[in-house]
């Protein structure tokens, strides 16, 4: 009876969303297809993600209240009962099943670290060794860790401290933190779950360094999980996101481990003391690589289209303020400031969608090469892949953030989900590589490209712009020119080209006058990053463009993502102004003209703005969202949600301890 | 003996910081009391937060791992205990002092709404009505807060839809929250604290509409704090961060409260429901422009302070990758990209300081004026501060998270300070008036005193540069041309006038070829945000080049603060290139000429950034940051902290429950 009693079951959908649904202009599953790769492959999503959601060991009811104690609870048993889960339903461990799940379960996984030690033994060990550790850690008779970073490194491998010295009279190698900023620092797993480690360490043999190897260590009790001596080791506390998760440290003061705990294929330490060095482990750099083309999508877009699902739907149900006077409010959905927030964001989710698949593909494609042995597309898959983490990670964090702002005091709120999507999805840039340094590794490539085009030597496929001079100047002369791909294209070629010349040039006349090369690099590192930037912006367009083909037989979801890639390269244009007009490739005018045609997008998208994140698929338990949930109801959720709050249960015991006496102390007569 | 061992006691400082501090090209502890305005008030400042800091009662010791129930008491009891020590040190409730005691508790505190509860009484109550409940108020009799916003409506007043009807019959308003949208939602001190609270509701008295007004309604029971009959009321949940106060929901079912509980300086509904307005409140609406005058300094510009505090010592401790071969790793406080990321962000805390100071200023003499009914300098008032808080909550948020990142995986710690600082400085940009539409109102100012200046009515001072067209070219020669003031200054003025000419003549083109005038503002709500952004940007430098007059009695510091000033502006035009190309302004030659300019002072400022930053004053108890610290002890303090983390004291009981039954079935021979 009482309206504010609510439930979740049977709601009708709030007429306000209903009417974005009503008239679409394309068909949302079609396009939800094309997303997945297929209809079938649509189906076996939506099929493990509801029998993982169904099933109430996995529910993640009061998923904000939580402890980071009862988080990180709560991944480890999520992480055994997926074993078991796997089994009984038939699903693959290494598979895309896998990667359904984490997304149903909403990341609250444990072991994540434990699967990187079994990588590392896999690439790095020999049969020998893969044989004795692979089984123990597949069965979870052990629980592994991979500690690379130290308190005081990260990024630069060279100049991490933990050495490993080799003992000849025992056959040992003795692992030790030489000093409190050798500390293994950061490692997933480790803080209160792993018994083992791969340890990175410097190897010393016969009074020789010969750089970083990786040793298997143990560092808990397997009977009662105490930290075996002459080990530290312990959780690293608190941190912005990542509650699920035992970031630890670790100390070890001179730990023998046997002579076969060094991980052998590519290199080993004979009895004696010598070391020999086998086949290339450049290998072992591409699994850097791959890990960097599983978080695009997995990680860092799931982020961002989650946001976008979450914002676009509450901004057509949100009505505030006054357009038309004497109208009823309007749905916010319909003010142009809010559409230049969301709709390059919803724009940005499709391009960096594509560009993930492109990634992908690509590795796929040289990864076939160098299992031959053919290395020679790796700097090209290095740069792609770098600049692409360095590129998506920020775009979609700062998406991110900027589609919580977009749904004002409500979006601070745990309940929106948004902040614990930024709080997560900002951490990827920094891990994997810090943004800054990967792209000055891909602003080297590209000024490598450049030497090569102008002395003629054949430059990669992503650099070919890069050849010859771009036409100088834009030709469109109306806003309509300004949604023609090539139009738009060249432009952003135009930016890039001019970009990595001026930094070349630059550097060069910093060295003529001479300045020493290291301190020419240095002073040209802004407008270094600047061109890695322009560059990664130059392929996500080119890769839209293309992507523009997979709907061929739809010609209804051609125009509309037609629309959205328009819009994408246009925000770009309209938000980085300054590279388009600075060598007058564009003129003020132009400009314009770009601007009016872009502002005209985002009325056109505000139409299928629902449809296009209806699209993303994603259910109410996926979301987590009490303002972004398909029906509507957000008010309703909101208040649901308060009134849940196990807090507005009990007594406030700060009532007896601290209000009650200064409110009935000498007590007034009201 | 074993190094890990750490104390914090009596530690050397870290010879790379204290290195930075060696050869201070100028005397911190006078730009500290510069930026106080005074000598004594930095003393008076120092001795309150000391006094602070060494009362336990205090302590923040394991902040970062309570939970938000822990959080809210401390808060609480924090709150209780300053009220004995205000009056047993003599210190002013209203007065600086009292800021100065919020700076040194780092924010965790309570009662913030109780004390605009007694404001808004003290603002709109009648003198019967003051003297009745402030009393009360003051003394803890009773706790209050502030309910305005629904859970429907933020920013739009006049959306709002609780009502309070008047009952000549028994002399009574009915207080009635009308159907879900109408729930009181946000309040602080509402969730769990508060006995009382100013409702605003919409007036009906003998069947007409009176719009808003605020009445006091009594929602707890002072003797068990149980809901009164009729209302519901608890938390609204957890948030991104203000985890010690209880926000909270409020409804009401047709609650009665007696006639005398209409606050009624201004307007009255007299025994027979007539309604009666006397005098003006505009002074309503003035009590919001001091909240944003007040969180200026007090919330927004301290978060950023902090945040560049941490990021740039931090910066000079950290050691990382290489740049001069075969030399050691260098302090990443060397990399100009390192450099470009945070040396812009000090620049702008002064910037900002300097700002606050003046907003500060012009407040306090529009009161003046306003005390004596002369509203005359309001719509600039409030111009100024609508569009100063936009503006800076926006670059003080934005910044704290660069500086977060500049510190790579240590920023993301919860001990490194900064997230905290993050996820609370944000909200800023939301609440006391969403970001976008107070541009826009900005907006709309300088479009009406753009059309004043064509008409050639006299327009507020601070929109001078609108009443005629400026210099069409910029003048500059050199690099060197571009330290000079006035030539950034004129290139901001025609950046601000083109932005507003430019939107002025959309709306009219629009109107003119058919719009309806609120379609063709919403046609240019985005050019005309960019307009407002631009003409704070302008005020901003316009005021820190007044600002450098404040050191004409310490030469050394004048010359720093000139090259803070410098950043500043040029950081600015490097950022926003677009504006001052697109009219063609700055050529793309003197664009590159204030990029040298720029990049030059980066290098300048390098050398004193950690004096910059020790003047803003701050103690370690206050940053409460490990990798902050004045003595740069990082990663002893990180290290420390995480083996203080009582997580790490106990055995973990996920352990025997989920792991050891894996580990140990069908043990393995390890």
């Amino acid at each position: 009876m009482a309206w504010w009693k609510v439930s979740s079951a049977g709601r009708d959908v709030n007429p306000d969303l209903g009417s974005e649904r009503e008239c679409p202009s394309f068909n949302v599953e079609t396009l939800t297809n094309i997303l997945d790769e297929g209809a079938e492959e649509t189906r076996l999503r939506r099929a493990i993600v509801s029998a993982i959601i169904k099933d109430p060991v996995f529910s993640r009811e009061f998923l904000y209240f939580k402890t980071r104690a009862e988080r990180y609870e709560g991944a480890v048993r999520n992480s055994i009962h997926i074993k078991k889960k796997l089994k009984e339903m038939g699903w693959e461990e290494n598979g895309r099943e896998f990667a359904y799940i984490v997304r149903a379960v909403g990341g609250e996984i444990g072991f994540n670290i434990h699967k990187l030690f079994l990588t590392t033994i896999s690439a790095l060990g020999t049969d020998e060794q893969i044989s004795k550790w692979l089984p123990l850690g597949n069965s979870y008779k052990i629980f592994g860790t991979y500690a690379q970073t130290e308190l005081g490194h990260g990024t630069n491998l060279r100049g991490l401290e933990t050495t490993a010295t080799f003992d000849p009279s025992t056959q040992e190698f003795i692992i030790d933190t030489p000093q409190i900023t050798a500390t293994k620092w950061w490692p997933g797993d480790l803080g209160k779950t792993c018994t083992h480690a791969v340890v990175l360490a410097q190897l010393y043999s016969n009074g020789k360094k010969y750089g970083m190897h990786p040793f298997i260590v143990q560092v808990r009790s397997l009977k009662d999980h105490s930290p075996l001596p002459g080990i530290s080791v312990g959780d690293i506390g608190p941190k912005m996101s990542f509650e699920n998760i035992d970031n630890g440290y670790l100390i070890m003061r001179n730990i023998r481990v046997p002579r076969e705990n060094m991980l052998s294929r590519y290199s080993q330490v004979l009895p004696d003391g010598s070391y020999v060095k086998r086949g290339s482990d450049k290998i072992n750099y591409f699994t850097m690589i791959a890990v960097r083309v599983g978080m695009l999508r997995e990680e860092v877009l799931e982020a961002l289209t989650k946001a976008c699902t979450i914002s676009v739907r509450y901004s057509a149900v949100r009505r505030q303020s006054e357009l038309k006077p004497g109208d009823r409010e309007p749905k916010i959905l319909d003010y142009q400031t809010q559409q230049q927030k969301l709709l390059p964001l919803v724009a940005t989710c499709y391009s960096i969608h594509f560009t993930g698949k492109y990634v992908a593909k690509f590795f796929n494609d040289v990864s076939g090469k160098i299992r031959k042995e053919n290395f020679s597309l790796l700097p090209e898959l290095h740069a792609l892949t770098a600049g692409m983490k360095a590129f998506a990670t920020e775009m979609c964090s700062n998406g991110v953030e900027i589609c919580r702002k977009a749904c004002g005091g409500h979006g601070y709120s745990l309940y929106s989900g948004i902040p614990s999507l930024y709080t997560g999805v900002t951490a990827s840039c920094t891990y994997e590589g810090e943004n800054t340094v990967l792209h000055l590794q891909v602003a080297r490539f590209l000024l490598k490209c450049f030497a090569g085009a102008q002395s003629g030597t054949p430059i990669p496929t992503s650099t070919a712009y890069l050849s010859s001079p771009p036409a100088s100047g834009c030709h469109a002369r109306t806003p309509a020119d300004f949604l023609n791909p090539e139009v738009y294209l060249k432009a952003y070629e135009y930016r890039a080209y001019s970009l990595v010349t001026s930094a070349a040039n630059k550097m060069q006349n910093l060295v003529q006058s001479g300045s020493e090369q290291y301190a020419a690099w240095n002073g040209t590192s802004v407008e270094l990053v600047k061109t890695s930037i322009a560059h990664a912006h130059l392929l996500t367009v080119k890769i839209f463009i293309s992507a523009l083909n997979l709907a061929s037989d739809h010609p209804e979801i051609k125009v509309v993502l037609k629309r959205l890639c328009d819009l994408y390269a246009l925000h770009g244009i309209f938000t980085s102004a300054g590279d388009f007009l600075h060598h007058g490739y564009l003129s003020g005018k132009q400009l314009d003209m770009a601007t009016t045609a872009y502002l005209g997008l985002l009325a056109e998208l505000r139409k299928d703005a629902v449809l296009l994140v209806d699209a993303f698929d994603y259910t109410d338990d996926e979301l987590l969202s009490a303002i972004g949930t398909y029906d509507g109801n957000v008010y309703h959720n909101l208040l649901e949600w308060a009134q849940k709050n196990p807090e507005n249960k009990k007594v406030n015991p700060v009532f007896e301890t601290y209000l009650k006496p200064c409110i009935q102390s000498n007590p007034s007569k009201l």
